[in-house]
């Protein structure tokens, strides 16, 4: 680490919104961070697709590189920040460029470290350097060193949250207006709360990215993205959302990571949670998460979980834990001592579930399925129907919510329910979480 | 720091509750405390009043010292931790011996460090030992870590948060049950909530020794306890905690510091906050810190304020940084580099306000009251009054809430206004924070 007077020199790669907002960051409250270190934080080397293009930012005392795998390798800095995005291609060859020539590195990238963060964590920790990436989870939500730090004292059993502001902005959006998803996403990208392709945000992805890396911090497992199951939102209705909030609930795209007796669950998918959890009021774009540990209850912290600013925030708060010769195993443990294959499949999950059926107003129907679920051993704990259909054998929807339950149990169930010609729909499950 | 293998040696002086839970946490999660410490905590010695009193747990394992100076000075530890309690005495002697015989120092003591916080602060950097405190505000939330290193790349402008759970515990029961403070309070010290002497907690002392801790730590000044401006809630009726609902806001005991043009405010009094700001949220024994910087905007987090379990998972939490050679500067930059006299005083506040008068029911005591306001320029959002009184001359209820206006300016308009014959109690004035 540099010492007192000296500098941290920086290479960035990827000059997009969150590399320039670093950049901004990094001038504006330099004096303020230089007292926080006890040294200077500069910006030495820049890389991005395209030189010519105007950022509205004068990088000329920068030193520029065409190609970041050079600039991770050659240039003189002491950490390389990537910003490049993708899990595999230059962003990862960058940042095993700069951990195989002794740089540091800090990395927005969640995608990079749900993919690869064990292999790149014991590449660090073998060369004895920081990889950083508070800014891959929840943007300045500082939950990685909570998590990593603040809480380690705790045996972590369940962390779970609002990880992806896209989707939980459409579904408060959803509830506040009555309208449904379609149309809500349509205004999203207009706004520009949502990406013209927005399948990331809106299937899961990005949150699914961001629980693995949560799960190999909370429980010292070995990052596994392949193991999160993962649902989103698009099958999330208007009416699922009244039908919720009719019973104290609202539905939120969660991600959660729990440990059971049988190992860790890993899941995102909608969720209903009690209205008054802490976590059904974060609403719009914003983030939140929840720990809960032995000791220390359950704590949340919620934030602004992208942007420019919170996250350009959280990279450098990784930088100044550099300057100043902060060190940590990358996800709490050694890399090295993360294990493997501690992951539960989804059919063991068990919780209580919400059904809405759409099934024909005729004597005899709601009999048919109760006894579906009887022969599943599931025990229903209330069913709604409003009115009647308008005329005898018209569709109305039903709604039905059940005690614990096993996902296989309810996966047969709902096929069996699914065949009956008086069931017009195929039936939408959404699990119940108990907060 | 102790290498791989090796062990941290511990000091525990003072076994209340806190003390008890922290042996009992290091007891149980030893071994995940080990491979997130890549070493191990081991309690060596312990100190209290009264060696034979039964704590219901084994103490022989450790060395027993009657005099916590002695055991700072001479016992085998690399660490002491103080839970004795109080900002003089044997604490801040402990404390003082410890550092001086070159052990790092973890302590929950609020009072201590809101007292002498940047002495202390100066001797453990002399020496290059660790002063950790994050049980000393807001118990499990680790709001002492968020400032000082998940937010440091931020120039924060504000912190604000309910810092005391007895108190919020009161409020909220108020709320909810319509009941009077007194009531309330008595029944909150049969739960074990409130204190016998509850006065610390509900006249706002505690808080404010917290506060003054964020506000080293937020902006970089020298602890200053003596300018925190303290009102407490033992004034809050039922009748305004239902006006301010109808007016679309909850009342909080809050902690706030912030920045203004002239310096720094530190203010602990009870608080109009609008019902849909996060904090409002936070009720019972719950605190909540809001954390205001330029570019991550609010993070706000909620846990357990109190208790065993949560004050213990922060004093770990501190071990743990200890253990892992993490060091930063006590307040985020050295003691030494503190500033003194940014403290702004508090009549030059400016808020908006709420007023509660009991007025006799007679034409012209409004206009009276609103000349008044006028004339010291204070511009009148809204007046409530409801119903009549009894009789011509009986008493009513009026409410005021006004646009920004000093403090200095409200006190005058409130010695005239309580000067009126028809103004039959002292007037009730609550500041509206904008959130």
């Amino acid at each position: 680490m540099p010492g007192l007077g000296e500098t941290l020199r920086i290479a960035v790669a990827g000059l997009g919104t969150v590399g320039l907002g670093t950049l901004q960051l990094l001038r504006k409250d330099s004096e303020v961070i230089a007292s926080r270190c006890g040294c200077r934080i500069e910006v030495t080397a820049v890389c991005a697709r395209d030189r010519s293009k105007d950022r509205g930012m004068d990088l000329s005392p920068f030193k520029w590189f065409d190609d970041p795998v050079v600039m991770a390798s050659e240039s003189d800095a002491d950490v390389v920040v990537e910003m490049i995005g993708g899990s595999d291609g230059p962003a990862r060859a960058t940042v095993e460029a700069a951990l195989g020539s002794g740089k540091h590195v800090v990395t927005a990238n969640k995608a990079l470290i749900a993919h690869h963060g064990t292999t790149l964590g014991r590449l660090a920790e073998e060369r004895d350097l920081n990889l950083g990436y508070e800014a891959a989870v929840a943007g300045g939500i500082p939950i990685i060193k909570t998590l990593r730090e603040g809480l380690a004292a705790n045996r972590i059993t369940r962390v779970y949250g609002i990880l992806n502001g896209t989707s939980n902005y459409i579904l408060t959006s959803m509830r506040e207006t009555g309208r449904d998803f379609a149309e809500v996403l349509a205004e999203a990208q207009a706004l520009g709360y949502a990406e013209v392709d927005p399948s990331f945000d809106i299937d899961g992805v990005d949150a699914a990215h961001k629980l693995s890396i949560l799960t190999a911090l909370a429980f010292g497992s070995e990052v596994d993205f392949d193991s999160v199951h993962i649902e989103g939102i698009r099958d999330v209705s208007a009416l699922d959302i009244a039908f919720a909030d009719e019973l104290g609930y609202r539905i939120k795209l969660l991600g959660i990571a729990n440990l059971t007796d049988g190992g860790i669950e890993q899941r995102v998918h909608p969720t209903l949670v009690a209205k008054d959890a802490p976590i059904a009021a974060v609403e719009g774009v914003f983030n939140a998460v929840v720990a809960e540990g032995d000791f220390v209850g359950s704590i949340m912290t919620e934030g602004q979980g992208a942007g420019a600013g919170p996250t350009a925030s959280a990279v450098v708060a990784d930088l100044i834990d550099i300057a100043r010769g902060l060190k940590c195993p990358t996800f709490a443990i050694p890399a090295s001592s993360l294990e493997r294959g501690r992951m539960v499949p989804m059919e063991r999950h068990v919780s209580c579930h919400y059904l809405r059926l759409h099934v024909q107003d005729l004597p005899g129907v709601i009999a048919d399925v109760a006894a579906v679920l009887r022969d599943e051993r599931i025990s229903v704990e209330s069913i709604l129907q409003h009115g009647r259909g308008e005329a005898e054998g018209a569709s109305v929807p039903v709604v039905i919510t059940t005690h614990e339950t096993s996902q296989a149990a309810m996966t047969k169930a709902l096929e069996k329910i699914a065949a009956f010609d008086t069931v017009l729909e195929p039936p939408r499950m959404i699990r119940i979480e108990a907060l």
